[in-house]
């Protein structure tokens, strides 16, 4: 048997196939274009969802559920959306769109839990029951998982660990507070700081690293470039970015004790180089000085976690 | 049926024969001298029980299980003491110790999850599923209950709320750390910041309110005294005071999203002139100004929140 994950972004809409083992057998994308209306949109779903079944000459009962993972707050078994603001997707019942073109049970949940959902499942945190999974992106995204299930909070909305203000009176955040964590850790946060870094030390060797030379340019992974390749502007921004990331986690790990906290997002595709350091910050601030049980490791399945996740749903309403 | 509930804290040992419905029909309290070895300890709360049972015309078999709740670490189901530092009660199986003098199963948990649990199920939160119970005393505590169970985490340690750090280099922890919540919220932190208040503005009612109208004497009841009776100065240091607890119970928020939290401590007794104030900074805090959901209430049990919960702690695991 197979499932479908779709993954709707504000950018794209990625689609795919997947067996029981969380392997995806094939894969399509389309713009999402969001500015439309939701019937649309979903109406766009559907025929993909037909399309990927017919090319890989399956039949619709040989199809255990579609499930659709979403930037908002969801009401997963009932099929809603309840918001999506990014996407003008607010209060729409998907699973009765969707159905209008095809007879498959669908789900919906938001994505940063989907992508918590796969990691646990058959990702960097397989097997273990209490997991955060922490996505270093725009901006912070989270999805806890307890007792091996996805953690909604009482309202669908639990997860936004990246607006815990970590500096009181810090940088404003897009959310209304001051200080938020996503402010100091996020790709976003990282980018800002070698900017302003390099204009402070205009002999980094992060601007020759960039296209078109211009500082601009400059991505997460360049830094870290530049940090390899001996240059200490870069290696003190990311030194001091390493910390940032520490404290907001040494935060989830004092208020939840997970067993594990999985990095996602581009940047953990640096692997150890970015765990081992924020490991050490974590460690140097263990309540008494006592040793750090809660794992930190990479996520295992990069920008695939929320097709997987969103096709593995249906296995948590069994 | 009855049951017995043991709050085991750092100066007195405090006992209560609680029936089924979280009533306390008896109680007794003695000091813990907690100097002594574990054993002189332990057997001080199974005689005790021994008296309680006696003076009330029990039987042993009346009585489902004893609760003991400690500051510390615990394997509840199997009544061991994991670590309690400031009892020096590090690795001890409580229940073994206890059950050579009395045949009743034993469970030991952590006090603030004892206190939690109390609150959910005959207190302030009673119905509710996902409840933080914060303790705003000498630190600040917390219990987390999800889907209505105490949650310990993945090394029965989950629940150190106090220790998220919200001000980046901020005032020095016991824990280690810089800048955590509990160095602003908690009542022992209060104290400092009226103190610190009554010298920059001498003509503070705060001072003639203390014992020997001493400002190193200052209680936080005398804060809110002085407050309602028209003073700036303690107005002033309630009102940061405030926006401190609000910080951190938003961060709670963003990340777990619970339908209530529960304020304990001493200063819960204020009740709406404690949570009226903190609601309304939370809410201007809330995600892009969304209406807060969440309940704030103050705790309805007290101090008797702990024997309560230890004593019902064994219809958890029925």
């Amino acid at each position: 048997m197979y499932s479908i994950g779709v993954d709707l972004g504000g950018t794209n809409i990625a689609i795919g196939l997947v067996d029981e083992k969380g392997c995806i057998l094939d894969k399509r994308s389309i713009p999402t274009r969001k500015e439309r209306e939701a019937d649309a949109i979903l109406q766009d779903i559907a025929m993909l969802c037909i399309e990927i079944i017919e090319k890989n000459a399956l039949k619709e009962k040989q199809i255990n559920a579609i499930g659709i993972g979403v930037p908002g707050k969801t009401l997963p078994l009932e099929g809603i959306i309840l918001s999506a603001s990014n996407l003008h997707l607010d209060d729409i019942n998907v699973k009765n769109h969707i159905q209008k073109y095809i007879n498959i049970p669908v789900y919906v949940e938001n994505d940063a839990n989907c992508a918590a959902l796969a990691e646990v499942l058959v990702g960097a945190a397989e097997g273990e029951k209490d997991v955060i999974v922490v996505t270093l992106g725009t901006g912070i995204g989270g999805g806890i998982i307890i007792d091996g299930q996805i953690y909604r909070g009482a309202f669908s909305g639990a997860g936004e660990i990246g607006h815990q203000v970590i500096a009181l009176e810090g940088h404003t955040c897009g959310c209304g507070r001051k200080g938020c964590w996503e402010q100091y850790a996020s790709a976003t946060a990282l980018i800002r700081d070698a900017k302003q870094a390099a204009k402070a030390n205009p002999n980094t060797k992060m601007i020759a690293l960039t296209k078109e030379e211009k500082i601009e340019n400059i991505t997460p992974k360049q830094i870290f470039e530049a940090m390899q390749l001996g240059d200490e502007t870069a290696a003190e921004v990311l030194n001091q970015y390493f910390q940032y990331v520490a404290n907001g986690l040494t935060n989830l790990i004092n208020i939840l004790e997970p067993s594990c906290i999985i990095l996602g997002g581009g940047i953990s595709a640096q692997k150890e180089v970015l765990t081992e350091p924020i490991k050490k910050y974590v460690q140097q601030q263990m309540y008494g000085g006592l040793p750090l049980k809660t794992e930190i490791k990479s996520a295992l399945l990069g920008n695939d976690a929320g097709i997987i996740g969103a096709a593995l749903l249906e296995t948590t309403f069994l």
